[in-house]
């Protein structure tokens, strides 16, 4: 089933709102098998959207809109698709008195733009909308359907799943659709490609579907394919041939964040965690802390911002600040090693770099970061050079501690 | 101008991404002017991307193309462009030089797949990309653009702010459009509407249009003419009327955030601010370092995460904690009044509160979040009531703390 979705609406195109139900769709669709190929927002505009009305049911089997439905005099899809399809409007008694008793239930007055809302195309299948007042409609054309729908997220939903997914189900052989995704940390796209080079020729020699997605520190690798057990089992060696081959960058599989695994892991050991941040200030406390009943392992941070508070607060010794500077070793290893006695932890994550865009220089440049972490056998230290962006730098710096502490926890060589 | 963006991703089609550069293009374009008539998504694939280009390119003056650019197997728009645009691929020396600087800055090594990324269409203008390795390029063909560009957000706005715009400026008459936008925090959009109701019909009547622009914790109020002296200053007296009546709320304009704003106080007053963070865990330090150069005013912060941390690195006294509890009004006086000596600042912010899932009770529900405040004339504290949903729990603590700093600095009664 190869489908588009057309939304309609000025709001989308100047970027006002943001087109999450394309999004939500694309996950909905393909998830039962079908495909989404083309995804389009135009205009509310009459002759915009038979046009691309046209040129969707030429190239797809089943075209989604959404929008345009609403009671207000700009919204002018109904009365298209009426000419287009060439059809008219009556008034459907059924759904008028589902408006009525929707304005009941809500001790308000029908007024008459909502009772023209009952006005619907006689040759469509009318998708009834118990979330709202404006219906859906299924018309068909040479075999392609086509099926308009509110935009307001929760009606749509609700009409696509409730509503136009069972029919669409009696239609087609909705074929299921398999996929893994496994996500990685500390290696860029093009280095990665390198590393999985003949991985990834046997994944597409095999006929499976496999994507790069990149994000600031984290690249996801999607495998696809048909949903059969056979495949099921072949994207998974896959899957484990690249975990086994970069243990230190594979960090989990599906929706996991990087957040997620490590406080796994610590709940696990029954381990404490705390920070001593300097550049990241907070950044990493607290993404370690958006996991939910991260107070099991989290116990709390001291961010060191100057220099005043990494001497008199943290401890880290004068000369040190002095002779290596803040961003170095010695200074991060001394604050995850004082950060692990004065917050009473098992282990302490230190950071220490130059974020941007000032505080260069020619032996340390803007991205030079320092991580330590002090662990119940030792403190390790470990320096990065990211970009030359403030926040990249900070996010980059973030993951990396993360990680290191993960591969430290499972013995991992960082 | 009439544009149509192209996105290439099948990560978008199926909703793993959701498509954020339509909306961010779509804002700037439409504040330069430009109509954006259609956003379309398509597949990654040489039939499609052909078939999509030929129709915009009959139907718009401006193609802007994002993604599709990256270094792996599974990016062919380079090629499929220069096939529509009968063109062939060449070493571009000026690219391979960058991409070299590029890996030698961060001392890595240029791979052969990087080197391919110098390969740009011989006709064409290359939008040299200073943040990454994968060019811009600008096609014409009967007086039609089009631009491709990378979809990684950062790349894909530098190429267009600051390569593509400048170019399109010479060509098309950018009709002039002003607005001016106001921010406000810690007043919901309804509740905003009633108390501005009668600026807000005289804005209408004046003909200026009005938007609401909502996220959690800030509602944004974007004001839009035409382009003229006299429209300038009619939106200029409509703000200051807002800003007068609401000063505890409105507090900044344009592209300002509320942490950039209050660096600027704090910097103007050469006062220091350090934090004492329960729920929000860091998040309201990051925050206020989120500005470059934030070391002229931030120290640095505690995160007391756990009840032992708050009574034993903090000094919240053991039956404070026991009587009232972590989220009182007492606890985060004291966490404010002991951080501010702890951390030898000027003003300290304080935070506890309970963000949610877990840990709410009838008396203190999901959503309670006491924030105190340390000044050198005293502690003041404010209980907050959110909502149920952990993440935007965090973000509005944050957003009002920081409210709380700069109200207190600019002597607005909170």
């Amino acid at each position: 089933m190869r489908v588009e979705v057309i939304a309609i609406g000025d709001e989308l195109l100047i970027g006002q709102t943001i087109n999450t139900n394309a999004s939500w769709m694309g996950q909905v669709l393909s998830m039962n098998g079908a495909t989404v190929q083309y995804a389009t927002v135009i205009q509310d505009d009459e002759e915009a959207i038979i046009d691309a009305v046209d040129r969707a049911m030429s190239r797809v089997d089943v075209v989604l809109m959404t929008g345009g439905l609403g009671p207000t005099k700009d919204d002018i899809t109904k009365h298209t698709l009426c000419k287009y399809f060439n059809t008219k409007l009556e008034i459907n008694q059924e759904v008028l008195a589902k408006i009525q008793a929707f304005f009941d239930a809500r001790g308000k007055e029908m007024l008459d733009v909502n009772i023209q809302q009952a006005a619907l195309p006689v040759d469509s299948t009318i998708l009834i909308n118990d979330q709202g007042t404006a219906s859906g409609m299924w018309f068909e054309k040479n075999d392609t359907i086509l099926i308009s729908m509110p935009g307001v997220p929760y009606e749509m939903k609700h009409l696509l799943v409730d509503r136009a997914l069972p029919l669409l189900r009696e239609r087609f052989e909705m074929a299921a659709i398999y996929h893994q995704t496994v996500h990685l940390q500390g290696i860029g796209e093009s280095y990665l490609a390198e590393k999985i080079k003949d991985i990834e020729d046997d994944i597409r020699a095999a006929g499976i579907g496999l994507a790069y997605l990149p994000s600031p520190g984290i690249v996801r690798l999607r495998l696809t394919s048909e949903k059969t057990e056979k495949r099921k089992t072949e994207i998974e060696d896959f899957i484990k041939k690249i975990e086994n081959r970069l243990p230190k960058h594979t960090f989990g599989r599906g929706e996991l964040k990087l957040s997620e695994v490590l406080g796994e892991l610590l709940s696990t050991k029954n381990a404490t965690v705390g920070c001593v941040e300097s550049c990241t200030a907070g950044g990493l406390s607290s993404e370690i802390v958006s996991v939910p009943g991260a107070s099991r392992y989290f116990q709390g941070s001291i961010v060191s911002y100057s220099n005043e508070l990494k001497e008199h607060f943290v401890g880290v010794k004068k000369d040190l600040l002095i002779n290596f500077g803040a961003v170095s070793e010695e200074v991060v290893r001394s604050m995850a090693e004082n950060g692990k006695r004065l917050l009473n932890v098992d282990y302490c994550l230190s950071i220490s770099g130059i974020a941007g865009p000032d505080g260069g220089t020619e032996e340390k440049p803007v991205g030079t970061v320092w991580i330590g972490l002090a662990t119940p056998n030792g403190v390790k230290a470990k320096c990065f050079l990211f970009g030359d962006q403030r926040d990249r730098n900070i996010r980059m710096s973030i993951l990396s501690a993360m990680n290191l502490l993960r591969c430290e926890l499972l013995e991992i060589n960082f």
